[in-house]
This record gives structure tokens, sequence and C-alpha cells, in this order.
């Protein structure tokens, strides 16, 4: 076994292996178990401390996972049996904000939510806003590409990101990209590591761009549909319009019902589905107005328009809803939004061939979908619930999609990377992990 | 020498080993000259016959430079002595636009205004807008990353590249990306090819989103400084406003000098600068009005509003009208936008202290400068201009920029690589192009 000696001295307290505080770190979100038992859980502090923890992997060979908030849904944080567990949840520091260039720096493990929060203080916002935004941090954002609620206006996690600070596998520290608008030096390395779900460094600090707050009041807007395939059809025009939404959110029947059991708010179970949004700027109201106007035009048979938050804040009770049933979301497909009827009329057919009740939320705006199968949790549970997805991926494959929009490959989605990448670009991948991490010490086995 | 025969009986006519023809297709638009007398053209038609060219060149060790319309200014395309050059000037099939994803899939010969055109006609448009997009190609705004006017209101090129078709060093071709939103599966090896500058692979074919052209008349506006920092401490204003343009450009008294010398069309020459720009949609005209009270408010001693493009038509003639005095374009420097006044400010001192007349144009709004300096095209005359861009290049780093925000490195600004890169961002960088281009025969020597 690796000694561990040198790698305490350098970091006294922060080195831990004590099995129980371990075990709380050793998993992530998905419903898939760690890979056994770790070595030693290295609570950083700041980017020498990450360096040192990765130095030592290295020259012994160690596996290491690295972990924000364990929010991740794909087994990407799960320990590794005699591995290191690198966790950034103590890096909380908003480093600086910078109002004139709209930038903020910040360590890896200050959570999204919090970040936003100061950013408004001066009049700025950060735009990524993954519905886990108050629990889950910027670091994970970034190892995952995050999406979340406002991609349909402002992108993803990596639309946001200027600039990093890297720990590499060996444990030297590089600095990536710039705080200008614009940088072609070299290649985008930011844009590499962004997304790379800790397999080819770890992301210790990131410099990320935020967006002026835009003026007047918000407004959230739903609209119900007797099936899903009108909702999709809605999205689709909607997307097409000239009235833009901030926020763009698709929750099927039985979702709905999931929520409001899980949290009662008065909504409406709809018979097919619903949608829910919202508009910014000064025309808010005129944007809200023509946004359900083009729902009722495409089949809504009732829509709202309201000030408050709370249809949002339903939306994002999705996962802790399932959570609370013991089920787990394993599917994030995305399509290209003009199919997005195509597709919810596909997994409709799926589920009774199945013959599994599957819920449906989305990020319909952007296309992305995440399905959850009922399902015992049971292996044979498991395994039938696992074959509803892979269908539901494959469809949204045969639809010009993608297996994963926002929570990244892990080790839940690894079998379907060839069902989307060609035989050329599974090697590239390979080639530049073997390149930056050849010991393979990093998240070894999973995203790629 | 390397046996052609087996390369010639794949591509035919559209192999080329006549000298003048090759003469034409062997340098771009910079001041540095071709790396000696190349030995083949191939003058590619589809993915299959670049596949072909990178196949025989990696079998025997054959250098390769890339171009599309070789309008690039760093070198970057020019031939070596002894290599290939394979032009894609001739693959300009615009292969598919999809009205509802906003996408068009094109070959990477398709000029970028033709591209912008086409769109139009189902009312898209493709935002990156080089000031060379009526000449310059699809396929080498991807390889440079390229910016251009429009960038202030929608990024750079990589911001609107959906997925790729690569042909890798040995002539695997590949695909990249998806047309969805959003796609974490993997590395982003989209992002990885954009700006890599021929280096690891070759571009043949792009998939680019679009976005809807937006309604009303764009108003057209100017405002006069009589200093260059007013006008810089404008552009911070204006970027950090209520009211967004989607062009913002600068031209100090010089450029316009030299503008309205080759190309008279009644501009009058600022004491200082002048800021031109545009806003669209239909508060256009609001718009305008509220930036030009902006530039009034930090100096502006004259500004003008109006729905002709003709300021805009001037701004893009600042390179052709460099060249006709034989002046060529080598600094392409960004800073983060707060710091315009202070680089400007600089600007002049390195000016004074070299003793030499520089102009300056730049798009102001994303903090992207092109300095050019009066000098004699002779080896000494380059050398002096050179010592003053290095000047202002370091000048552009101490204030947080970078050394090239939309033109690449190239060779030109290769000795540059170290001043804003950490040895570990240079090593992972080599790193890369070992393990995608093992024998290094593609673009050699260039851009990293």
């Amino acid at each position: 076994m690796a000694d561990l000696h040198p790698l305490k001295r350098q970091l006294g307290d922060r080195l831990i292996t004590d099995r129980e505080v371990m075990a709380a770190y050793a998993h992530d979100t998905s419903r898939v178990s760690p890979e056994g038992t770790p070595l030693a859980l290295v609570r950083a502090e700041r980017t020498e401390d990450v360096a040192a923890a990765l130095s030592w992997a290295h020259t012994h060979g160690v596996p290491v996972s690295v972990r924000g908030a364990g929010t991740g849904l794909t087994g990407g944080a799960n320990a590794y049996n005699g591995g290191l567990i690198v966790s950034l949840a103590d890096m909380t520091d908003i480093i600086e904000i910078d109002r004139e260039n709209r930038t903020a720096t910040v360590q890896a493990g200050v959570i999204t939510a919090e970040l936003d929060a100061h950013a408004r203080t001066v009049g700025l916002f950060f735009p990524p806003d993954p519905a886990s935004a108050r629990t889950c941090t910027v670091g994970g954002n970034i190892a995952t590409n995050a999406g979340g609620l406002r991609c349909v206006a402002h992108g993803v996690t990596n639309d946001s990101i200027a600039a990093l600070v890297v720990v590499l596998a060996d444990g030297r520290v590089m600095r990536t990209g710039s705080r200008t608008r614009k940088n072609v030096v070299g290649y985008d390395l930011t844009s590499l590591f962004v997304g790379s779900e800790g397999t080819l460094g770890v992301v210790t600090e990131a410099t990320v761009r935020l967006k002026p707050v835009p003026p007047g009041t918000p407004r959230t807007f739903r609209a119900s549909f007797d099936t899903l395939e009108d909702a999709g059809r809605a999205v689709t025009a909607i997307v097409n319009g000239a009235a833009q939404p901030e926020v763009l959110e698709l929750m099927d029947a039985l979702s709905v019902e999931i929520i409001e059991s899980f949290h009662p708010s008065g909504l409406t179970v709809p018979a097919g589905a619903m949608l829910v949004g919202q508009t910014v700027g000064l025309d808010a109201a005129a944007k809200a107005e023509a946004i359900t106007a083009t729902c009722r035009a495409t089949g809504a048979t009732d829509t709202e328009i309201s000030e408050s938050d709370s249809l949002l804040e339903a939306r994002r009770l999705s996962n802790p809803a399932l959570n609370a049933r013991g089920l787990k979301i394993s599917c994030d497909v995305g399509v290209p939004v003009a199919a997005l009827a195509d597709v919810f009329h596909g997994i409709a057919e799926i589920s009774a061939r199945h013959d599994k009740r599957v819920s449906t939320v989305a990020h319909a705006g952007d296309g992305n979908l995440h399905s959850t199968v009922e399902s015992p949790d049971t292996p044979e549970g498991i395994a039938e619930a696992d074959a509803v997805i892979d269908d539901i991926t494959k469809l949204a494959i045969s639809l010009g999609g993608t297996i994963s929009g926002e929570h990244g490959i892990g080790s839940v989605k690894r079998h379907e990377l060839p069902w989307q990448l060609d035989e050329a670009a599974l090697d590239v991948q390979r080639a530049i992990k073997a390149a930056l991490d050849p010991r393979g010490i990093l998240t070894p086995g999973r995203a790629i």
C-alpha cells in the first residue's frame, strides 16, 4: 500500500483516513455504488493542496476521484477502492468580482447559487443555473459542463467560463484562458477541461463571465397541453418566434403528479404536459403574452402568467421528488428542438412496449430531456429501467441527438459512447487522455 | 523525394504541380514569405480528397499547409519547402440550411458572406463577421477562431460552431459535436479543433449555428473624440450600459486618414478617435440615441446616427487601405474592456518612445486592437516595427490581455507564446499535438 506519510506531512488535518468521514465523500447522487473502500480523503483548501495530492497519487499510481458537492448523477465522483478522494468543497472563496469587465474569480468549491447571489449585489448574475444550483458547486458545473434552466437564453457552463487554474495529473499547476472576450493563443484548453469530468486535471479556480441583471420584473408563464406532442410543437414554435424566453421547461403529467405529491403547491396535473418558463426585461409581460399566445395557437388548453416564481420552484423539485420515491434520473438525452414532438411520441411507444411508467421533465427550449422509469430498486428492476433508457437514448440519437446534454458520461453512460461517437473520435479522446494523464490516475475508467 | 504517383491516381486533375499555379496558393496575406517551394497542390473538392492527401503525406512524412482563401495575417497558411498545399477553396457547397433548428451545414471553402447571405433568405444570419467576410472562408474562420465586427454581441466563431467533420493527420475522418444545443459526450473536440490553425487536423465540413435576423431597421452611429483615452472610457461605459450595440468599432485619427485617402467617403478625421457602431432590433433608434448620449457624457465632441451602412463599410476598408500603403497588420492584442483607456495611453507612449507613427483600429466592444506601425518595407524597417508591436503586446499582457484575439499565432506571433502561457500550458499543447499528429506533418512549427 502506498505510504501516506509524506502527504500527511504536507496536508496535516486536511488528510483524513477516518472511514466514517470518508464514507460521506465516497459517492455522488447517482444510483451507482462506489468501487470499494478509499484509502484517504483530501479536503483541499487551496490549489497547492490539490497539487500535493495529485503529485503523491501520480508517484504512487493511486486512482483519484474528485468531488465538489456530490450532486452528480452519473457516478463520476464515486470513490475508487484504495483510491484518494479529493474534495474541493472547502475551497469556497469568491476571490474577486470585477464589475466593469463582468467577471468573477472563484475557487472551485463555491456553491453556484452563492456566486450568483454575490454577483447580483453589483447588478450582475451568473448565467449557468442547474436545477441543483443551491447545493452544487461551480467546479462540479465545470467538470460536467452543466446546463440548467437558463441555457435556452445563455448557453451551457462553458459559455460562461473565461479562464481556469488546473492541477495536472503530475501535480503541476496550469493556467488556461484569458479574461478578454477573445483569445486565440494555442489550443482552447479551457474548453477541453470544461466537461472533462476530472479525467484530465482538477480545476481548482475559475474566472467566469457574468451578465447584467435585466431591468424590470420577470414574468413566469404556464401552458397546459392535452398531449406531450402538442407541447413539443409549441416549444419549436416558441424557440423560432420573436419573443424569446429566459427559461422554457416542460413537465409531463406524471412528473407534475410526482412533484405535487412530494411538495403540494396547488399545481393542476395536465392531461399531457405543462410548459413553464420565464421572460425577463422591460418587455417581460409582452413577451410572456406572445409566448402564451403561441402556446394556445399550438393547442394549449389553459395558460397563465404571473409575477411569482413558484412554478419554477416546483420544477426545481423534480429531482428531490423522484429521489423521495427511490427513483434516480439517469437519462439526459438531447435532441434538436424541432424533433421534440417526435421524441415524445417515441418515448410513449417505448414506455408502452416495456410496460413501464416513464416520467419526463425537459429543459425544453434546448431539447434536453430527463426521463425516469418507475421500476423496483432491485437488480432486475434496475436492469428493466436501464433497457427503457437505452431505447430512449437510441431514439434520441436517431433524431440527430446526443446521449448527454448536461450530466456527462461518468460510469453510467459509458456503454453508450460508441452509439454517438465514431471510432476516430473515441481514439482521439483516448490519445488526449494518455497524453495528459499517462499513468491513468485521474478518474480512471469514466467519461471517455 | 516522395512518390506522388499514388496520390495522382486518386486525385487526377485535383493534384497540381505547375509552379505558377502553386505560387498563387503558397502564401497568405501576412508579410511572412513561404518557407520554400512546395512539391504539389491539392485542390480538394470533397472530404475524401483531403483524406487521400493527408494519408499520403503521413506515409511519406511530407509537411502539409492548409488554406481557404489565403486571407490569414499570421503566415499560418504559407507553403513549406517540399510540402503539400491542401486548398479547400473549391469545397463551396452549402449542404443544408435547417431553418427550425437554426443550423447550416457547409463545406469548409464556403465564403463567409455567402453563407450569411444564404441564411438571410430564410430569415436567419451567420453571426461571425470578420472584416474580410466577403473573401475569407468558413474553414479559415474555424482554423483561427476568427472574430470580427459582431463579436461584441455574438461572440467569436467557436460560439457559432455545432459540429465538424475533420480529417486527422493519418487521413482518418472524424465527426465531432452535435447539432443539439447541449452535448457533454467525452471531450469537447469541436472547441479543440476550432482555433487549432490546421495543426491537429483539417476541417472539411461544419455545422454552424444561425440566429434570427432582428426585426426593424439597423441604425449606424458615430462619435468623435479629442483623445483615444476618452474614446476608450466611452467604450467601457457603453459595454456596461443598458443599451447594447451589435457592433462597436474604433478608428484612431491616423486610421481614418489612411482609410479616407484610400477610398474617400467624406469622413472627417477626428482629433483623437472615432467610434462607429450599429444597433439592431425594433428599438435600434432608441439604443443608438442612448449610446451616443453615453458618448457625449464621456467626452464625445460630435455624434451622428444614420440608417446608412457607409461608416461600417469605411471601417471594413482598413486592411486594404493599409495594404495599399505597403503596411501589414501584425498586431491583434486584446485587453479586458475596462483597460482600453490604459492601453491607448500606453500605445501613445510606445509610439513616442520608438519615434514611429502607429495607427490603431479596434473591435472596441470586445477590447481587441489592431495596431500598425508605419515603417519602411526593409529588413531594418520591419525589425523596428516588430519592436513596437512587441512592446504593445507586452503592455496588453500586463493589463490582463492576450497576444491574439482573432488572427491566431501562425508563425508571426510564435515568439510571444511564452509571454502569455505558462510552461505547463505550453507542455500540454505540445503533448496534444504529439498525440494527434505524431509525425508532425500538419502545419509544423506554427501556432503552438
